[in-house]
């Protein structure tokens, strides 16, 4: 059986269809304290997948570690869960003396509470591995590269593919592999939480159709500060295709207002800009139900 | 040392000077998507107190988690939580079929991350022992009645201690017996998040000042139907003392407008209404810094 979450209902029940499973969704109740009550089918099977994306994640977590404690406590033995987003990834080392390395953290709890862990391209930068994030169950990172490579295929002719920052230089790569496109990346200095300055490395963008990719975006203003230096260049257009698209706060209308064209994002984190659905990518890492 | 967070640093610091510890408070950055920075003090001494109410808790909850394993990688040997109001006690069992009972799984979580818990007043209703809630480490139940009834002694000459339903006979009892006050208890039966009915028992409150006692307060409802109960009783007046002071929404202006006089809390949740500290009673469940 497969379980999904209120904001997540649509992926949930795509992903179940895919793999021939049946498919529930958690009822969340938050009370007038903020404190969530939780209620799942009253009897479950032996495997059970938890799908849920971990976006704007405290509350989402701690329901997420209720809910496969009581999974179990109502009959599961294996507890799967498909987080197409996880939280936490970012946070890898401490910047300054005493941070907490959340990634590490938050890591263990899901490998404590989870027999396997499945995610699409995770943030991973320092860290190269999924496994050293989550040490255990032989945790699964797919990528959503060559499905945003299809997909551009079937948007554009011959785009450039631009990453941001030197992170997002392996999605550069990938997508560029697997399409046939041109890419290049820039290097990102990040001054605050919503401040960065960008370089763009020579190349001609003269009448191009460009197209900037990376895992995740959130405030969107790397992204902006990219489009400006394309544009710059000569672009002819620029358009976004991410894995990931938090979009926090007004992202959209700020990528609008730098004149940014199409926006694409998986379904990885529910949002208007949805054009590419990760059902069939998550299906092959589960087994057929049982 | 002990460590306090941001929006509860008075009442750690009152604690620390209390027990001759030092006090840090934990820097707790929000990004703009949700995830939490925590900074520590880079070098800690073997025993740590992090002290934090986990009232609206889920935020609090998963720094909490994350500030106790960061404090273990920075030297912490063994680390004390003192959560004076502890989320999730109301949730002990399974009210339908498929629910998850919070309490012995948010217990269990706290119980793996800390070498002790200690809370005030804790909403321990089916569940008679703290222990049973956090299975290990010793966890200790403070009471702030006697603290609650000294405050009223000063307060007030010989009120009617009145509990709002049979949850709160614990409280009423205890104060009532520590200040030598009557008191006595209602029923109650709940209809949804905010309706609730409440019967009064017969007695006498012609001309009486009544104290409306609980554990916790949180949208006010509960109070108001006792308060509007005992007016109708011919109470001249209605204060109302609660340990835990939670008050969600416009909780305050709904008890202001049932003619409700004085509210008054302890500080283990930080509230305009908190009139009684509970540092010296927290003290006494600790050890003096080694």
């Amino acid at each position: 059986m497969l379980l999904g979450f209120p904001e997540y209902a649509p992926q949930a029940a795509a992903l179940a269809a895919a793999t021939s499973r049946d498919c529930a969704i958690v009822d969340v109740h938050r009370f007038p304290d903020g404190e969530s009550r939780l209620r799942l089918p009253p009897a479950l099977p032996a495997d059970v997948v938890l799908c849920r994306s971990l976006d704007h994640p405290n509350d989402k977590l701690v329901e997420l570690l209720i809910a496969a404690a009581a999974a179990r406590e109502l009959g599961a033995e294996r507890v799967t869960l498909v987080a197409p987003y996880l939280c936490y990834m970012r946070q890898d080392m401490a910047f300054t003396p005493g941070e907490a390395v959340s990634q590490r953290i938050v890591g263990r709890m899901l490998a404590e509470r989870f027999d396997r862990v499945v995610t699409v391209d995770p943030h991973l930068h320092r860290v190269s591995d999924l496994g050293e994030a989550i040490p255990s169950g032989d945790p699964l990172a797919l990528s959503a590269a060559a499905l945003i490579a299809r997909f551009l295929q079937a948007q554009l002719r011959a785009p450039l593919i631009v990453g941001p920052d030197s992170e997002s230089e392996q999605w550069v790569a990938a997508i560029a592999d697997a399409a046939g496109f041109d890419g290049v990346t820039c290097t990102k200095t990040r001054t605050g939480d919503r401040e960065v300055a960008i370089e763009l490395p020579s190349c001609d963008m003269t009448g191009r159709d460009v197209v900037l990719v990376d895992d995740v975006a959130s405030t969107g203003h790397t992204l902006v500060r990219a489009a400006e230096q394309c544009r710059a260049r000569g672009a002819a257009r620029v358009d976004v295709a991410v894995t990931h698209g938090l979009f926090v706060g007004e992202a959209i209308d700020v990528l609008r207002r730098a004149g940014i064209g199409n926006v694409w994002s998986t379904d990885s984190v529910t949002h208007a800009t949805n054009a590419i659905p990760l059902a069939g990518l998550l299906a092959t890492a589960l087994a057929p139900a049982g």
